[in-house]
């Protein structure tokens, strides 16, 4: 705690709440639309003033269930307006939301929610199979409540008593006042999915949230304004879906969740028939749609701005949306550490009225740091390192939504120095646009060089026959690692090893050019759409590669 | 103080403050570029690599002439890079930077001083008759700095020992880490310049003004991006020139300081040179500028946007700014109290596609609360009226950068059940959107019924033979109260007294058209350019009107 200071300023002094944030929207956007695809394939629509009346029955509900202010409450969820609903009233009662993943294993499913001591879990009812599967093994779960009208419940299964969310919200009044918490409170909880070891708990703050939704939503981070209707396919239980509902309320814009149909038909669909403006999600689900698009000779009528981030988007899906379909690519670049976002690419002044080739090139860039976040790369001294685009070192982060300890200290201290390091390798230029060259487990160290995995996959990717491409290390003798490149075909499409390679020619040093290729039916994702390199390490690290 | 939370969130917890907004735009916006008219009237040009350099020397001096955390520093000094720096450099070490109105009479002068009790006072050189004429009554200060190179140092006037800026900066290294406050701590201090009684101040916080500049600049307030180029015509003096250098701080855009020339040739020069597209200003500022391109016939070929508040902006400037020009009128409210910003005219997704003639209604709005301010309007019991867009009433607001109490406590207890009454009489509709109808010392009493001054004025301004109006209460006998118009006719244009009271005719309720006219050389303007409405009133509150 500071001392207090030699002069108090003496404006009012209310708490950063998450509260206040649908309070607001009820009061000064009491109208404006929230569209949900429901699990039963059905369209729902309601408005900001809805969503406010019936998360304070919700809060009423869960105080009635004897929750109290600290405890966890979990959600097994895809986007949609109750478990947005869920977002305000657990955190603005006083509890915390516990987003949970539903494509982990089970027994990461179960060891997180056992980690955080969920007292109740909410879930959609297509995820009940998975609470069936779980449901034996948590033992701090008071309350199972299926997020669902009481005509269409399920049995309970052995063991465990369901509760209906509809029939618990029509039992409360909804005349609730949001309490004046601490904004130092935590709000939500979400797990890292880490590739080794047990998940890490991440505690957001009110006050971090905020702060967050604020600088995330500004003009040259996502830009966010009430005359926009965003969707966000990144899913509500990946760091709060990139914090887009919370900026989404914050201005009133209209927002539009998916459900569980993430296929290229279903989006497409939506993206139309909603007017969408705007959407943001992982590369690999623009996969999918522009595949859709593409192969049914569709256009865009609305979109205007996609958010990219979750890992690099390749340079040829950025040319395509902006060139094929006029959307604007936001590249950004953010962690679950980090609430998420950490920086995004918004072109400068300089840049305005440069030839569209040249603004691309700036636009793969994951960019500038928003405003309440410093970055620095460092060497392996943890010396900090010059910004001209292209040193490339250890990035590392600190601001008011970077993690400070992990919840339970379980994942040991995340900081050196004062500074969260990522994980990530990356250059920054003179203009303070950071490019991620790679992860720093997956870069691929040849002759005592570093080669980037993420350059090579971005050529790849760029070749018409390639559907999705990876590159990872190999063991070498001679060069300790020598590049692999692991590829995907479109459907219909050839390419052979020696086209793929000569593809490399004068777009790289000879060096970096990949020994070999092997072409794969599918590349193994994670739970939150990243390719899972380490799988592809453990099945060809040790390949004999030609030139070996 | 709350007490300490349940389960407290684990991000980094950083202070907000000032110092942070110059530290971020070096680090990561060094080469935007500031422009500053100065008094000698020659252009200087730098970056905020530069500015945030010689802040840093600018607290070493500061410290060196031995003020400490939470004293005042007074400025008497334009917009310009010296006054830029002040900002940092004073808020940065800790103490509280009072900017001071040079346009008020030399006894409130000189009471502002002693009230903040100035340990400093640093002054632009066209300042120093104000210097000499108040340095003999204010013993709190121990140093006068004029805000000069040495070559261009006055001789120090008689009991006076004037101190040289840039003599004070050339002496520090500027190697000075910036301390990590309190957030809680005063970083600025302004006095409103009430009309009646003593000024009153107002004591802005470090975290008030973060979270007020990180408000204003989203894209439905202020939109301020990078590639902005801003001209604040509104004065730094006056509540920190709206927070406008904090905000293009924040976001690196460039900056474009007029100095004391605030004519319409010399804005409209420096527009043009320094391709400005965004500038902001009060109403009667740009009615200089708008004089001065229509004499000359000439164009705006950068400007797209102008903020407009300060008082409410005539639907006939907003439509000449729209229509003839091409310059998108962004209409806001504010007051000292509010740090100012308190609502700002930002279009909903419902009127995207409008006729442009129903958008330009919706802009004479004073528009939507920003995030982190309520408001609303009550009756002369207290009790909230409902927004219907037709009922006035009393505004109120509550937020984050609302005052909670004046300095000292001297102007009284600013709240009522935790709202400050803003003293204006304002509609709110349906979609939030709040419109000014009065000050509610100006409203026009009439039969027991409301007459708005704004709405009779506004008509009066869209005629084309008139430059300046003004409407005030004449006393009446059977009524109470009657309009009276005061008209300033443009130059060499003719209009009588009837042609002016038919122009009303359909256009307002018959009773609400004013019972006279007087035709004047010249409206009295206050400090901050706002019509002195009580000096017409003593001049002419007890006409005989026509009528009566």
């Amino acid at each position: 705690m500071l001392p207090i200071p030699a002069l108090p300023g003496l404006m009012m002094q209310d708490q950063l709440l998450v509260s206040a944030l649908i309070r607001h929207a009820d009061r000064h956007h009491g109208e404006a639309q929230i569209v949900s695809r429901r699990s039963e394939g059905d369209l729902h629509r309601y408005s900001y003033r809805d969503c406010h009346r019936r998360a304070r029955q919700l809060a009423q509900a869960l105080t009635t269930l004897g929750v109290i202010a600290g405890e966890r409450v979990g959600t097994l969820a895809w986007n949609g307006y109750r478990h947005l609903e869920l977002y305000y009233a657990v955190s603005g009662y006083g509890g915390v939301l516990h987003t949970i993943n539903p494509r982990l294993h089970v027994e990461q499913l179960t060891w997180m929610v056992n980690h955080a001591e969920d007292a109740v879990v909410c879930f959609d009812l297509g995820m009940l199979p998975l609470v069936k599967a779980i449901a034996g093994q948590c033992p701090t779960v008071r309350h199972w409540i299926a997020m669902a009208d009481a005509a269409a419940m399920p049995p309970s299964p052995p063991g465990v008593s369901l509760l209906c969310y509809e029939t618990l919200l029509q039992a409360q009044s909804g005349d609730f006042l949001w309490p004046e918490l601490d904004e130092r409170c935590a709000a939500t909880l979400c797990y890292t999915s880490g590739t080794t070891g047990n998940p890490k708990g991440v505690l957001y703050s009110h006050r971090s949230s905020i702060l967050h939704a604020y600088a995330g939503a500004l003009p040259d981070a996502l830009n966010v304004g009430s005359a926009d209707v965003i969707l966000p396919v990144v899913p509500m239980f990946h760091v709060n879906a990139w914090a887009i509902p919370y900026m989404a309320t914050m201005v009133g814009a209209k927002l539009v969740l998916p459900g569980p149909q993430l296929d290229g038909a279903s989006i497409y669909q939506l993206l139309e028939q909603e007017k969408v403006s705007y959407s943001a999600g992982v590369p690999t689900v623009w996969q999918g749609l522009l595949a859709h698009v593409e192969t049914h000779g569709l256009k865009f009528s609305s979109m205007r701005r996609t958010l990219i981030g979750g890992s690099a988007c390749p340079p040829a899906m950025i040319h395509t949306f902006q060139t094929r379909y006029g959307i604007s690519v936001l590249h950004g670049w953010g962690m679950t550490e980090l609430s998420p976002l950490g920086t995004v690419c918004t072109p400068k002044a300089k840049h305005v009225g440069l030839p569209e080739a040249q603004i691309e090139a700036v636009k793969c860039k994951q960019g500038r740091s928003l405003y309440g976040i410093d970055m620095r790369i460092v060497d392996e001294a943890g010396q900090e390192l010059p910004w001209d685009g292209k040193l490339s070192g250890d990035l590392q982060v600190r601001g008011h939504w970077v993690i400070r300890e992990y919840f339970k200290g379980d994942g040991g201290d995340p900081l050196q120095n004062g500074w969260f390091p990522t994980g990530d390798v990356a250059t920054i230029d003179a203009d303070g646009f950071m490019q991620i060259t790679d992860r720093s487990k997956d870069v691929i160290k040849s002759g005592g060089e570093w080669i980037s995995s993420i350059d090579i996959e971005n050529i790849a990717m760029a070749h018409p026959a390639v559907a999705m491409a990876a590159c990872i290390a190999t063991a070498d003798a001679k060069w300790d690692e020598r590049p692999l490149l692991v590829v995907v075909l479109k459907p219909g499409a050839a390419a052979t090893r020696e086209e793929l390679l000569l593809h490399y020619a004068g777009k790289v040093a000879k060096w970096w050019i990949p020994d070999d290729v092997v072409f794969v039916d599918s590349i193994p994702l994670g739970a939150t759409g990243k390719m899972l390199k380490n799988r592809l390490r453990e099945r060809f690290g040790n390949r004999q590669l030609p030139g070996g």
